[in-house]
């Protein structure tokens, strides 16, 4: 069957809207069915025309929930589909006047404010526990790993990263840490057995403080480790260390200033820190579905942004690294895992919640190949810090072991 | 001989202006001396009263003048003496009204345009070159060095820093290298004959064009390294790799996105590149007596102004490196060669002009050790480049031989 010519103008305006991506396009369900480019896989299936002219009108919008309750489906790699789309975007995709009222509309719902931003988390990381532990890592690590070598499992990156972080900042045993968004507490709990630092670490979620005094106490570490259900505004107290590992996305960006002065009392002109986050190439809004369905609040800075938290404090940023690799690899690990549970997860939360967060981490995929999305890690320190590395060769002195057998992750992948 | 009332509040304002830094001020020569905080050595000895009238109105000028031509000495360690000034400044230290007009009109007098730029270049980088091979290493690097380690001599640290910044953007054979304000040649040679890429240089100071020319034809590598009399807003041709060291000093605020517009030219969506430049933790203007006597036009720029650079072209920035000790480092050794050739840079081109030197050389350490300077190397990559190096381990493999007696530089200096 042909598309009538009305549907031929919305699916070029849908098609165009991403970049006119080599995807095909499939109107109708079963043998009543309207296609085009389906020479090229993948391609969408969308079940009816009310669907198609909510692609036409907000396309990402309409995708995500469309593929969320089954109205659209993916025909093909979901991870190379989203690739396609999103790189034939970064060369001409433009975002319609609808699409743009929408963003503009969820900024001034989303603010995080304290009470926003309490409410923004408790949506995501106050999810239950259980669910999380089908696909994270032992550890329950929730943020981009650390891959120093080819065969590194997700195990061992989460530890490596948070050894790279450790070592970027020197940790000193007897040195006093705060850490600022710290999840199921893994880091914190890190830092103290293996670095020997006494940490104060703020969350806002209810559920993963919980979670991570338990673990506290599980491990022997509650005296070192302090686990404090608050926002990082509220900081109070003095250390040698700041630490935050992807909380930055849930600060917003009207609120970088209030983040660098927080940092600022608590390291003063002497301490260093680091700060790691999803980040952009360039200033562009995050998803508006992800931020929708999954993340309220959040944004990913661009490099530019970032230095909004350290440059009215004199601080020195000391070091940049980019991982959106890792963070790529990271999510494959995730997937992967979740699609083994997805029958478990459905039975917890509903078919729509699984194609929804398969939407989210194959996107997020996709955005960190594509480069869509970067995963900066920036070092600091105060301005008149003593402890300021002359290299960076610390940080590598387990990459030349004489373990020949692994294959060290130095060239391009 | 004690202050009159007039002079002790003229002293203080001139001790206020540098944030009240444990400095000591002597005014008059031989036994008609008044001083204040003489117990702290080092002092600043001011020969009579006009000269330090002028310091209390437009002190950094005046100081920078009357160390040049003799009216005020330094007792005590010169590059300490500034360190105490520059730490308590960044404290305290305000410039006042006539300095701040002072710096508007010289950024106006500085800019840097095509014109602007060749007058500027000529005046510091066209001085004879005999004079710079007196205390440059014998390669002729006159950019931040790198020191791997500890026992690294300046000719060690200047090699080191080609191949540190050679592996930070992985050159391979045959590849096409545009470098722009490449000095006397030493990086582009070096990328050639060790990397063998091709390489186009660019740099406006017609006596290094000639220099490198001529380093070129002895080196037999005037196949592979093309030097071009010309400014970085006229590079044509396309390449993968661009690379430049040092110059980004002298391209000025106003100019930045022509500069990412030239590199864009260059390596469109799918190179890579580096940027190498002294900075600043926050938005500051240059030494105006620095502007004045050495350096026509200079600026350091922060981290949030280099990133002008890049995120108008949806570059990826992939690393940042902040060597600052390594440049007080390196300029330690340049000022210690400096001086002990001290007699013959008198005989060839005048008392002031060492003083003025030694001025411009030991302000420099001092303010890299303090922090008022930073240097920032910065790997970035096209939005579509396809050799992005998973981990910066590659760039360390050195730092792990089996050198045992070398004490590598991993600590806190």
């Amino acid at each position: 069957m042909a598309f009538s010519s009305f549907e031929r103008w919305l699916v070029k305006k849908v098609l165009g809207s991403v970049g006119n991506a080599p995807v095909g396009l499939i109107l109708g369900e079963d043998d009543q069915t309207a296609s085009i480019n389906t020479a090229s896989d993948p391609a969408v299936i969308v079940s009816d025309f009310k669907t198609l002219a909510q692609l036409a009108l907000n396309p990402e919008m309409a995708f995500g929930d469309g593929y969320m309750d089954g109205r659209i489906q993916v025909q093909g790699d979901m991870v190379e589909f989203l690739e396609a789309v999103l790189r034939s975007m970064q060369k001409d995709g433009k975002p319609g006047l609808y699409s743009r009222l929408w963003s503009w509309r969820q900024n001034r719902a989303d603010n995080n404010t304290t009470r926003g931003s309490r409410r923004n988390i408790h949506r995501h990381y106050d999810l239950n526990v259980d669910f999380y532990k089908l696909w994270l890592d032992s550890r329950m690590v929730y943020t981009c790993a650390y891959f120093p070598y080819e065969s590194a499992t997700l195990e061992d990156a989460q530890l490596a990263k948070m050894d790279h972080v450790c070592r970027k900042v020197q940790l000193q045993p007897g040195e006093k840490v705060i850490e600022a968004g710290c999840g199921w507490g893994a880091l914190a709990l890190h830092m103290a057995k293996h670095y020997g630092v006494n940490v104060r670490a703020f969350n806002i979620s209810h559920e993963q403080i919980a979670y991570a005094r338990e673990q506290a106490r599980r491990q022997g570490l509650s005296h070192q480790v302090e686990f404090i259900e608050d926002d990082y505004r509220h900081i109070t107290g003095h250390c040698d260390v700041f630490m935050s590992v992807g909380m930055l996305e849930h600060v917003g960006l009207d609120h970088y200033e209030e983040l660098g002065g927080a940092i600022h009392r608590a390291i003063g002109n002497s301490g260093r820190g680091l700060v790691h986050s999803i980040g952009r190439n360039y200033p562009h809004p995050f998803s508006p579905w992800i931020r929708k369905r999954i993340f309220p609040g959040a944004y990913a800075p661009s490099l530019n942004q970032m230095t909004k938290i350290f440059e009215p404090w004199n601080f020195s940023v000391l070091d940049v690294e980019n991982l959106r690799l890792h963070y790529a690899r990271t999510l494959e690990h995730w997937l992967s895992r979740f699609e083994k549970s997805a029958d478990r997860i459905t039975a917890m939360l509903g078919a729509e919640f699984v194609r929804a967060w398969r939407l989210y981490l194959a996107g997020s995929i996709a955005a960190f190949r594509v480069g869509s999305l970067q995963l900066f890690q920036v070092a600091f320190a105060g301005s008149s810090c003593q402890r300021i590395p002359m290299t960076r060769a610390h940080l590598y002195e387990d990459h030349f072991p004489a373990q020949k057998e692994r294959k060290w992750m130095t060239a391009t992948p």
